[in-house]
């Protein structure tokens, strides 16, 4: 009557329809934000300070976006990633309500594709996640897309479903939380984040070289995907990896995201919060030693239905290794896809800035 | 009048009965439960969701109870083994109470045995030791014996006294704060941990290799006995370790369990608590870059007095560095001492886990 | 209409009576206390423990001294130091409050002096600096000198002007927040310390060597500067300080005051707060793989005024790289200026101490 021991789903496990409940609910708190400002140096202003986020109208300091995906999407890995060779891309991800120290987040995943690869013998699953509070609340939901290998390769191959997928997150679905109610308290909030870059100045096709960089450990990365508590082997046991690609462990990607949106604080102080990311792709691994860069892109301003106070805008962030973006000029070729050799992240993705322009005022 | 400047006691200075009210009261946080689960990535459910734990009939979501071993643990380093040749072996250690974010906790020890080594300048000091909350409550209580050399060499020996201590900490000693109430409860309980593997399910003399490796980083072990406010210079100092056995930093052996528990985790999803540690020692060093597995042997299924709902299984932990355990046909000898050298910890020690079975419904 | 990016000013953007508002402020909270424990393994007893702390009429348990101090300096870091050649000295730093979790800190800079350095291009910017909690109630004011470079080599000097610093901060403006209202208090606490050695048992002139020493990684370093949200790129970035006088990431100053602290603890076990820094200095660069070692000198007994229970003493804490100070005869020369080649912080520091002497009793 034993349970077999159960390490991870193969491609013949998933069927369109089914859903995973994951396991491990998980209340967060002011610790999990603390331990994530010092694995990643976030200066977010209304994650790091309760009277900014007050002012907003939060209920109080909001967990930082990326750190609520990140242990949502850990929560996720054991059931849809733990075999599986790539994580190849995200879309559809939008950020539906603030996340509060004490909340107790539980995520589901519903698969919504499947494709068997021709080449190899794997496939590529499809699904559609979500993220819940105790109350029942989404405050999170995604689709991401995985390449998981076979368990017998001679399994037949399942019916193809490819699941229509959004460019971007159309504006009449993102959720802007934080409002902007006076003029003094926009004032209040220039202050407080030191720049007073608003909607209004930013340009689509712009692109904004963020100075910092920073060097990545093993210790740091895998402190940050245990906080998550992702636990898949490929970020922690270096035995395992030793004949792999990399020969080494994995950065996970989250992180990189992470710590690239954190680098990419300075020229963007004056963002309120993530609203979507519209897809993503880890174009290149990062393992320990390789040093992080950031460069943005404006490729859209956006406008928020019914919104004066606050806007939206698109930007595509660029993680680089090793190469600080000041010493390149050419980072994306012309069809989009062609990267220039130090990029590892490209990230669309949508955030809210306070509306108006002040520069220069 | 000057107090000269103690670092540590040596063999001479541990007597029979005496006792240590040991510095440095510790208020535990949330944020103390989030740098634990950084730095080990445990998944313990009830440690994780406060919800769960609630549903248990707990306060509020309990420390792991791991970490709070560790920094009782930690309090006693100062007085007891802060010369320490090596931590001989822990037994009879109780789980007495669940411990809460704002909780202060202290720790005493007393002197329950002595026997100085014919071979080498040094001896064997055991002590028991109990750690109390803030309302006077005992948490924790456990007998370690450590090897401590003397200070003088041709200090004569005392007399010797060796305590019986227990193979196991009995049923009627376990407390198991956990309870379920409901079917429905159970139900809840089990889809939140993902398992359906219950007491009724688990087969004496079974093994469960767990999938998953974690290497060790200097950074890691450090911030995890600096958490638990263990200053130990063997875990720290690599100067002074240069000349040792191992020329490297050792790595605290509490957070060798720590690590092994969390490994531990899948194969194990439904552990409510741990109840006791019957008794463990590190089999041999770990050192930053060993990459730890873990492997558990059911000993044994036990009742519990009076509790329909929970029963207790004693497990055997072991803890491997840099093979895994899928790749080792034999762990230990007959004799349950000889060990293959891959061999770092064998804990042995009792879990609450949910009454029944539900495997195959 | 762009807002240029703008990274960090130089030597000719600062004008005496400037006052920077700096950004960012922080709430800080029980994970941060809980990170900084694991980070430097800090036993300071009424930062440890909520009972302690109140038993000293504090309204919770105080964040570390260091903690607030790194925290309100990182803070000013974007606008005083990113461009920072050097980090000169500090001078008369008052800790004037406590702080507690939940506190929104946030900071303010006053440049009180400016002078070209005759044969560099750059040159020393002072700035008196003050933290503020979210009543406005300064909590900590400190003066700090920095060499910053030039942008433009042939840019017109200007009028120098150095500020008169005091060389301590006197008695009467060191504020002790905590309170030793009892006979039985002092008890009590003396127990929780494990030290019965008080202000009265203290000796100008001697020389206490802490026994411990820390080796730093890097991910310790930088996660620490993290956390204090401190973007200096000196310390995070390997590939830019690649071509660097030390060749490697250097570890944040304000790191090596709070390790050498926390090591200083064996000894100083009875440390209730720090009431000022009245001059500090790094010596020399500390890197990762560095040990680190403290020592400290009573450099005089204080008294505060109208306080019988309290005292303060002035300490001179000497941080070491590689070699234990037991193994050091001479630190500094007699000129107070010349140090041994392992000296890397030389701190003049007050701190408050149970009055008394309860030593041999």
């Amino acid at each position: 009557m034993e349970t077999p021991l159960r390490y991870g789903n193969c491609f013949e496990d998933f069927q369109p329809g089914q859903v995973f409940r994951h396991a491990t609910p998980r209340t967060v708190t002011d610790g999990d934000s603390a331990v994530y400002t010092a694995l990643t140096g976030t200066r977010v202003l209304c994650h790091s300070s309760e009277m900014a986020a007050r002012q907003l109208g939060y209920a109080g300091r909001p967990l930082d976006d990326l750190l609520v995906f990140n242990i949502a999407f850990g929560k996720t890995v054991p059931d849809i990633s733990l075999n599986a060779v790539a994580n190849l891309g995200y879309a559809d991800v939008r950020f539906l309500a603030p996340v509060y120290a004490g909340d107790t987040l539980s995520a589901e995943s519903t698969v919504i594709g499947v494709k068997e690869n021709a080449s190899s013998p794997s496939g590529v699953v499809y699904v559609l996640s979500v993220c819940r509070n105790q109350h029942g609340a989404c405050v999170l939901s995604w689709v991401r897309w995985v390449m998981v290998r076979k368990r017998d390769a001679d399994a037949p191959a399942p019916v193809a479903l490819v699941p229509k997928l959004p460019l971007a997150v159309a504006p009449g679905q993102l959720v802007a939380a934080p409002s902007i109610r006076t003029a003094d308290a926009l004032e209040t909030w220039c202050r407080a984040s030191g720049s007073r870059r608003l909607w209004g100045d930013f340009i689509a096709g712009q692109r904004i070289d963020h100075p910092c960089g920073m060097t990545i450990e093993e210790a740091d990365h895998m402190s940050a995907t245990r906080l998550y508590q992702n636990n898949a082997r490929v970020h922690f046991d270096a035995i395992h990896m030793r004949d792999s690609a990399t020969a080494r462990r994995l950065v996970y990607g989250g992180h990189v995201i992470s710590v690239c949106r954190a680098l990419s604080h300075d020229g963007l102080e004056n963002v309120l919060s993530v609203l979507a990311i519209n897809g993503g792709r880890h174009v290149a691994p990062t393992v320990a030693g390789d040093t992080l860069y950031a460069c943005s892109e404006v490729m859209e301003r956006l406008t928020l239905p019914q919104r004066q106070d606050v806007g939206a805008l698109r930007l595509r962030l660029l993680g680089l290794k090793n190469v600080a973006p000041a010493d390149v000029d050419v980072l994306r070729g012309a069809d989009g896809k062609q990267y220039h050799p130090a990029v590892v992240l490209d990230l669309d993705y949508t955030v809210a800035v306070p509306a108006g322009s002040l520069a220069g005022r």
